[in-house]
């Protein structure tokens, strides 16, 4: 397959087939692509232009389309289709993306699109899967997998294996499991290419196996995945018993949106936005930060204000006050990604909370000291007044040391109450870190002033 | 197997075995563990205590355990082992991590444990592999693979496949090549157990591959994958020729990679740290940030000070001076970041550079409007200044237009240049941004004052 490139040109040539109506050029066009690619040009054309490709798809490619859709290309385009055709396209699926897309369906039309799934297994499964939490194994599995049982030779897998594959797209692992469905291992396909088909697989199969709950939140099902390199894992329920497998595509989705998460979180915007996204979806994700920043201005020019009087008789302090605000900001972000990062990757380590803090107090009093330092030796040669150099200087350690406290303390206490801790990085708390700078910068002035 | 979670009293109990130089407990506390667990302890243990340890591990476990390694930890570790051991790890490893591995040794001492591994193939598909860019598909490969000829019946294949697998862990997928070693496609295991073993291969493996060649840089092989859900990905010479296979793991941790390289960017680290490394790991971390933060500060204190004249008569800006420059920088990360997130994720569209400033223009004006009516209402009611009002809401609708324009501009002409556009949320960038911002201010104050 050659590899597809979406250009500006191929889309005009689409678009004037799909004007002209030209069935057969369309298809000629799209029929032999990947499913990602048709939808990667779905997430480029209009409704009604979407609406007139997706019909011409057989139905395997058009429920694959279906899957790799972006979530409202998807649910305009299930809008127009009739409830069988829906079903139809369903039962091509894996049951986890099948449980995915009605997922997404309003209630009534979930009730009229199951009901027309012939594959009565198929609708179970697809039924028992929406019982999950989303953020839980249980609602990242399928249930397709192959399983054999303890007892049986290599020759009775390998006939069960072939009538089960039947089902299923990949084989990546067989699962053993004894007459009450318990999981009790893993025979690899390498295992069954290699040993005598005479031979009992109870002899063979690896009882070492890693598995999670149909419970274990998403999260976890990523590190464990991650940090054991597995490809595919298994799910049981709280007996124990084999209820679907996990495969690493869709984990690696969930790393990615957790990452963009994070990323989101930490440049102010509050949700998943594309560049091509609309200006409206724009607005709506990017607003709602700068207003807090806003808010935070005005209380930070109500703060000065109110300092006025003291400010007056010592003007100069004005020059350093965005400094002071920014570095406030600056090192409060740093303490608490770093934080937030580490709680992500699960490699925050078995420091006490008390003693992370105690080594942010080393490493801001380091970095404190250092800046000080700096902008104690620029004031001291060009400012005139000594009573500046020494407010500006204590104040930026203060605010380095306090900045790195609080960054640090706040996503450990989210984290401990089991909030998201990279809320800590968002706008509300690096708004309140400048503030909060800025008054330790004013009261100190206040009081060096006044010993001076 | 139990799924194993590293506690203090775990350390506690291994760290008083280690100081007994009890080597039975510590043998029956890690020897049934999982290589990464294991990592996972070296990691908290200090230089002496793992040499102690690592030994008594036998060639296998102590090869996939410098694999799961930390670099820095793994490091040590090597230092200390004689060449010839190094080499027997190695010969344990797969291609790729006993490339990965090597190509952290210094040159004389690589020389060296080349010289003394046994297995030639493996000598030299390690070899082969330093060759490749790090950050290539090369780079990323393995050569391990179960390869057959297309004119073989699917008999001679499970032959061949027999003996092909012994070298190798996991079977994913078995490539099709013709007597040049041309990749001509690919064949599942699931059809290998489902088609008549007398049957010829050439009609049954599927031509519609999708692979990379070894210079396709890693970015690119982790769209592919993760486009279309692949598990392992095949990559080939020039001229098509099968070199080797990127797993899906290795892909992951490149994704994790990135998107680390990325958050660290926006948060002000200039390198990789972890919570629990040392305090000098995290001054050298964080301080360069800081350092240019607090040199755009002083730039800034210098820039007001310039209008410190034109400033005394008309003091109330100096209020709002926090707020100006939080917003430009705030805006201008915004802007870079939803940027750098589409060029990562390969979701920039299809729009021009011209039409994505314009419709960032589109977003700034409703953005920029909505918060100058914030401002302008808050100022009109409570100062009592009229040029004020005028100055500080003109000034913050002309600064969220600039700021957005600039951070969506940047980084991408950056990505235009081949530099990595995640600069530009970068600390450099956020400091001009934050001082152009005061500038504009200070001299749309001026020309107001001059108006009314």
């Amino acid at each position: 397959m050659q590899q597809f490139e979406l250009s500006r040109e191929f889309l005009e040539i689409l678009e004037e087939a799909i004007d002209a109506g030209n069935d057969e050029t369309i298809k000629e066009l799209v029929a032999e692509l990947h499913a990602a690619d048709i939808a990667e040009i779905f997430d480029e054309l209009d409704k009604d232009q979407n609406n007139f490709i997706f019909p011409l798809l057989d139905t395997e490619k058009s429920a694959d389309v279906l899957i790799e859709l972006e979530e409202d290309v998807r649910e305009r385009l299930l809008k127009t289709l009739p409830s069988e055709d829906i079903a139809d396209k369903l039962e091509e699926m894996d049951s986890d993306d099948a449980a995915d897309v009605i997922g997404e369906l309003s209630d009534e039309t979930r009730e009229e699109v199951l009901s027309h799934i012939d594959d009565i297994d198929q609708a179970g499964d697809i039924v028992d899967l929406l019982n999950y939490d989303e953020e839980s194994a249980g609602g990242l599995m399928a249930k397709e997998l192959v399983a054999v049982k303890t007892n049986w030779n290599i020759l009775t897998c390998i006939k069960e294996i072939r009538k089960q594959a039947a089902e299923i797209d990949e084989i990546y692992k067989i699962y053993v499991v004894d007459e009450g469905n318990i999981l009790k291992g893993i025979l690899s396909i390498k295992k069954l290419l290699l040993i005598p088909t005479s031979d009992n697989i109870s002899k063979h199969y690896n009882p070492d196996i890693i598995s999670v709950r149909t419970d274990t939140p998403s999260e976890e099902v990523v590190n464990i995945m991650d940090k054991y390199d597995l490809v595919v894992l298994p799910v049981v329920d709280s007996i124990g018993r084999l209820m679907g497998r996990i495969t690493i595509d869709d984990v690696v989705d969930v790393i990615r949106e957790e990452a963009e998460k994070d990323y989101q979180m930490v440049s102010g915007i509050t949700e998943d936005v594309e560049p091509f996204d609309k200006v409206w979806n724009h607005t709506r994700a990017r607003l709602p930060w700068l207003l807090i920043g806003l808010f935070g201005g005005i209380f930070s020019a109500y703060v000065i204000k109110s300092h006025e009087a003291s400010l007056s008789v010592f003007p100069a302090m004005f020059f350093f006050m965005p400094l002071i605000a920014a570095m406030a900001g600056n090192v409060g972000v740093q303490s608490s990604s770093i934080i937030v990062q580490g709680i992500a990757n699960n490699t925050i380590g078995l420091e006490s909370a008390a003693m992370k803090l105690w080594k942010e107090l080393s490493v801001a009093f380091v970095n404190g000291i250092i800046c000080s330092i700096v902008i104690f030796l620029y004031n001291f040669i060009f400012s005139d007044s000594f009573a500046l150099t020494i407010t500006v200087s204590v104040s930026l350690f203060s605010v380095i040391l306090f900045a790195s406290l609080f960054g640090t303390f706040v996503p450990l206490a989210l984290n401990k109450l089991k909030i998201d801790p990279a809320l800590a990085t968002g706008p509300f708390i690096t708004t309140v870190n400048d503030i909060l700078g800025l008054v330790m910068y004013l009261y100190l002035g206040k009081f060096v002033h006044f010993l001076l």
